[in-house]
């Protein structure tokens, strides 16, 4: 884990949440909360970011992440530029650093970067230009950190800031997830002591990862005294590779229903990072009820980043 | 027909011009020409829908349609958002109906929706979160309401606001034309007594539909004393289907060429929903001649859009 | 060759540099020089053209050139349409030029085109609307203006003015190249005297596009004295046409590696139009040298396409 920066100085990247430090989460937490009611409009924010470009540079498509990214940045008053890597050059055999640094060189400031890859976000982040800052919007099973972020603040909106007394559920397949590593991330430098990840067996992520964590793979065993359940979502090629048997067996076993909900402490919320899937990952009961928690994050998502644009810009 | 709303209160959505009230689309045609002249540029009304998001919700591919709703909110001040749900996340699952309200939590307060199903627009309507205007851009073959208000303004600019002196004649494929739909339930509303209906057999809609109009299947025997001649486009799936035997015997029995438009009342204009099959619906020399008023549309499409979300978001 | 328009009028296209006049592209290079300060940022050239429309109009894809024309266009104020033709009413059998009035009809006043065919912007151009402007992005293998307008402008910040105590070399496919054309049109105007051209035999260009260039296969020997190295993308399809045997081929006998890159006079500089086939084209220790100008060619074509869209305007 790399040294914690000072939270008084500012991030240039954001790639990770790893070792980003409780001070520095909590500052752009604090930052994203008072955005928040400006981040469903009004023109006060439009100063900020004027005159500043902004570039969703995807290497895997994500029509919804990119339109949070792309409200946001238009929300501080910057331009957006959505540069689609599956239409462009690359396909010509253009380098992404080449792209990169063309467009650093067309005056974009910021890029956020989604890749299928782990680790290409920090590796395009280590060669880019000085002045360049790039913002994960997702790499392949390892880092989302503002879905850590969003969650996050979810979390603290609803059951208060002293994650040390909270107890968390992360279900599903955990193992291919990078919003469960960012979340992870995230929960254990607030202070989170009780942290449960539930799983089949292949979908488990290894032991290393699971430091600190209880971990198991029946649920309704694991539900007693959870504060936040997290569901995933399930990619439909984990059936294709064996390691789910069907939609309907894994909610059977793993989905978020009613009768689980219940199981769990009173009031508890529910969080998915969407789009999910009805009737796989959670009963549209739950997903609906009053303790979802989903469009809580969606809402979230654009104010985390309108903060983290904003701090990386230094505006 | 659903009881028509006093036009002193706001609509909330614009599903339909069915039941709407010759009041209400007289207000919406007013409204619509006294924008046509800042329609084409001009800062005066930026502020109008300044800091609010407008998203183009396609569920259905229509550049040009997307691109006339994009410019009216964009001269209004909106932030737009570009949705193409075929790249999106509909393609892993997640319903209709989530993506809208992801959407809406992300801020979005117009949504400008088209669909491939009829009724789905409203059924997605119906479903939204109040606060939260759909205005639908074209469902299956029942309603494209704004398409209809631009035919009625560009008729109402060339042929006066005494809809109950003029003979309109719809032909082509009324079938399956929810432009059609559109423009009889228009023409009906503002006291349009002449709607003459021309289709080849396969094309022609069920008799309950016609209710009030003429209709037959030889062109030249309709066009007498006609006013408006509405030319729709024919789809070429059809002839695959058999409805129409080739694209000659079609411009042959249906195509609007200058003998026809002869035949027509003097100074007759022709209408045409674009983009247009020159050589099929319509002959070169119509569409470009003088008593054309197909570009007229266009321009007044600007003007229409920027007066219904100017209404719907009640600024 | 077209009789030059006098400096002192306006251009109302900018469809190739041929025939345009060392005068005004002298007039536009300087205007260029005096936006980069701003191209990257800076609110002050907002106003040029609020409330104006500019529609990129891409028959043929191009992310990067797209974006360039997107970023000037947005930073001068205006309203920009990206229209990708590939998913428009095109395929539903629209033609170009119907597309094109419709979107002037809407209210676009500058038209960014490409198109894979020589000669179709000319021929929109012909055909549009007065008031409508048209600014060629690349037509087939004759015409890429702003690209030229960008060489001749780092050339020049590089080098100064005098073209003609310059030498240039151009090197590559430029028989396919509008690229090369563009930059041969531009160089002659400017006076630049000693150009040469190095290509294979089958990407050489006809003789009677020559006339004035001394030209050659061997590489090495026409180094001697080039203040300027200009390399062209190679498209991989000049392969499989068996105009080029290999990559490694390629790169063997035309590649500019820093071997080569010394044989050229101290100093000269490098250019590359992008994207780069790096190993093919170039070395990546030229590509990422101190003599490359690739990144500045990238920056100067925002400020050339801010003071292009600026003159044709007429803001």
């Amino acid at each position: 884990m790399p040294s914690e920066p000072a939270a008084d100085t500012r991030l240039r990247h954001l790639l990770s949440l790893d070792g980003l430090g409780a001070a520095r989460i909590t500052q752009l937490l604090d930052a994203a909360e008072a955005l928040r009611g400006e981040a469903l409009g009004g023109a006060g924010l439009r100063r900020v970011l004027a005159g500043r470009t902004v570039c969703n540079l995807f290497f895997e498509a994500s029509t919804r992440t990119r339109s949070s990214f792309q409200l946001a940045a238009q929300r501080l008053g910057a331009d957006v530029l959505n540069f689609d890597v599956a239409a462009s050059s690359l396909s010509k055999g253009e380098s992404a650093l080449d792209t990169l640094r063309s467009l650093q060189a067309m005056g974009v400031e910021a890029f956020v970067v989604r890749h299928a890859e782990d680790g290409a976000v920090a590796a395009l982040a280590a060669a880019a230009e000085p002045g360049t800052a790039l913002l994960n919007a997702g790499d392949g099973r390892s880092n989302h950190p503002t879905q850590g972020l969003l969650d996050l603040l979810t979390i603290r909106q609803h059951k208060g800031g002293d994650f040390s007394r909270l107890a968390v559920l992360i279900v599903g397949d955990v193992r291919h997830s990078r919003v469960a590593r960012s979340a992870l991330h995230g929960l254990r430098q607030l202070g989170c002591r009780d942290i449960r990840v539930c799983a089949p067996v292949g979908l488990m992520p290894d032991a290393a990862e699971l430091a600190g964590c209880s971990h198991g793979t029946a649920l309704d065993a694991m539900l007693e005294g959870v504060d936040v359940l997290m569901a995933l979502r399930l990619q439909r090629e984990r059936m294709e590779e064996g390691r789910v048997p069907s939609a309907a067996a894994y909610f059977n076993d793993y989905g978020l229903d009613e009768r689980r909900l219940a199981l769990a402490r009173p009031g508890a919320i529910v969080l998915h990072p969407g789009p999910m899937n009805r009737g796989v990952e959670i009963a549209s009961a739950v997903a609906d009820g009053p303790q979802s928690a989903v469009l809580d994050q969606v809402a979230n998502g654009v104010a985390v980043r309108m903060a983290v644009l904003r701090h990386l810009l230094g505006a």
